[in-house]
């Protein structure tokens, strides 16, 4: 059984410095409730909706750099693992990453794949698979919010043996209905379901530069079950959702089906087609 | 706009005629509402709880046999197009499949290819793709029930430029929450909304020799949004679920975002893997 903590923040790319205080504040009241784990939103560091790259310049850290060290440094203080979403410069190019930190320090970092809308002007697309790493509890992936929309990609982490997936998003509101699900949470859960894989999503609150976001933020069990997830009548504050849920050890669904087994992989090659 | 209806029958494995009739009888109420695409339960014909390969044989229909027949006569009588399960014996294997028949007749039939539970020891597996043939009304695919699972048989049939995903099914009830939409509807939702493609599917109700049915039947148009579901508060009879919605004409998510055009097949060469 893991703790999962997910911070559904309300960030401003006005106020970077309020941003980092805020995803401290939120990790150490995770920490504190007995979160093993703890997701952070996409661009947590920095926002999202840019006007220009020298806005992102301004906002992004480094490998090196201090918003990494602190929250290893919160991660050996506290006992946890953290997945954030983080605006990254490196050899030249901005990235928009989501990095797995911890006792250790920074054990790696993903760079998002699959952009939207206006990214392409702000950031290099990364072109290496969802990560995926060992850790005390369970292997552990990620990858960045419009990726999971790719199910290849969510798949790629299965067939890597990712038992976790940590999602740090930051899911744009378009005004699909949610009846009572955003849909961004049904993807979430499917994307569980299917791959036998606990999923844990950390989107953002409020709205930034014209742009709503969904508030879709949610802890789904392996089956596809919601554990916990954002209190809609709550939307203007931060969230903490908090959720213990059991790490699969194996694609089991059934006495004569196992979700691995049963693919028939030498059918799937069209799946390569543009 | 097309209107559709998704047939949730009551069948039984016990009453092979009875099953027929009550089709007949679905498929002449929905086309008398003005459904244009009827869909039916995985298995129509037979039932799915098999004892023995003697009670397949005595139930499978055949390419030219009676119920084909039959539905190429309500197809042209009430203008509509059919796709329903069927078990059918042919080249001396019995197949799992579901065919789609218009006023021409049969277009096409599939044979399904993820095996649940016993079905191995019953069926043949197909090793075809997802069928997708073209109808007055758009791109038209089929597949059957745990097919569904494997997210790349959803992904064949959007790469194959379907715009209508039509489902047999007969989802055994797992015991899984609901809170408040089955896993199987929201899974339904997640390949509609990640394939931009609106998703039918018909599946039983009742149970057999055992076996809970889901009654998770759904309509979901091309965002996951539901526009039809059973009703679980009435169980114990035929529900047929009609939704007028929208046929998409392409992959587009927003204004510098599609789908298609956004996939990163170069990177997916690993779903291929065993």
């Amino acid at each position: 059984m893991l703790r999962i903590a997910v911070c559904q923040l309300p960030l401003s790319i006005d106020s970077p410095d309020a941003n980092l205080l805020l995803a401290e504040s939120a990790i150490r009241k995770a920490g504190g409730d007995g979160a093993g784990l703890v997701v952070l939103p996409e661009l947590t560091n920095s926002g999202y909706a840019f006007r220009s790259i020298v806005e992102v310049e301004e906002r992004a850290t480094t490998l090196d750099g201090a918003v990494i060290n602190k929250w290893a440094e919160l991660a050996r203080e506290l006992d946890i693992v953290i997945v954030g979403g983080l605006a990254i410069a490196e050899g030249g190019n901005f990235y928009n990453t989501s990095v797995i930190i911890d006792e250790t320090g920074l054990r790696g970092w993903y760079k998002k794949v699959h952009f939207w809308n206006d990214e392409p002007d702000f950031f290099t697309p990364g072109s290496d698979e969802p990560l995926v790493i060992d850790t005390k509890f369970g292997r552990l992936a990620t990858m960045v919010c419009y990726d999971l929309e790719f199910t290849e990609w969510a798949r790629l982490a299965f067939l890597a043996d990712a038992a976790i997936l940590a999602l740090p998003t930051n899911w744009p509101d378009g005004g699909i209905s949610t009846h009572p699900t955003p849909m961004e949470a049904v993807r979430v859960q499917a994307a569980a379901s299917q791959n036998k894989m606990v999923v844990a999503a950390a989107d953002r609150t409020l709205d930034e530069r014209g742009i709503r976001w969904s508030s879709a933020s949610i802890i789904a069990d392996f089956d596809g079950v919601i554990h916990a997830i954002s209190d809609r009548s709550r939307l203007d504050e931060m969230q903490i959702l908090i959720a213990d849920v059991e790490i699969p050890t194996d694609r089991k669904v059934g006495p004569r089906n196992d979700l691995r087994a049963d693919r028939r992989p030498e059918l799937y090659g069209n799946v390569l087609k543009k």
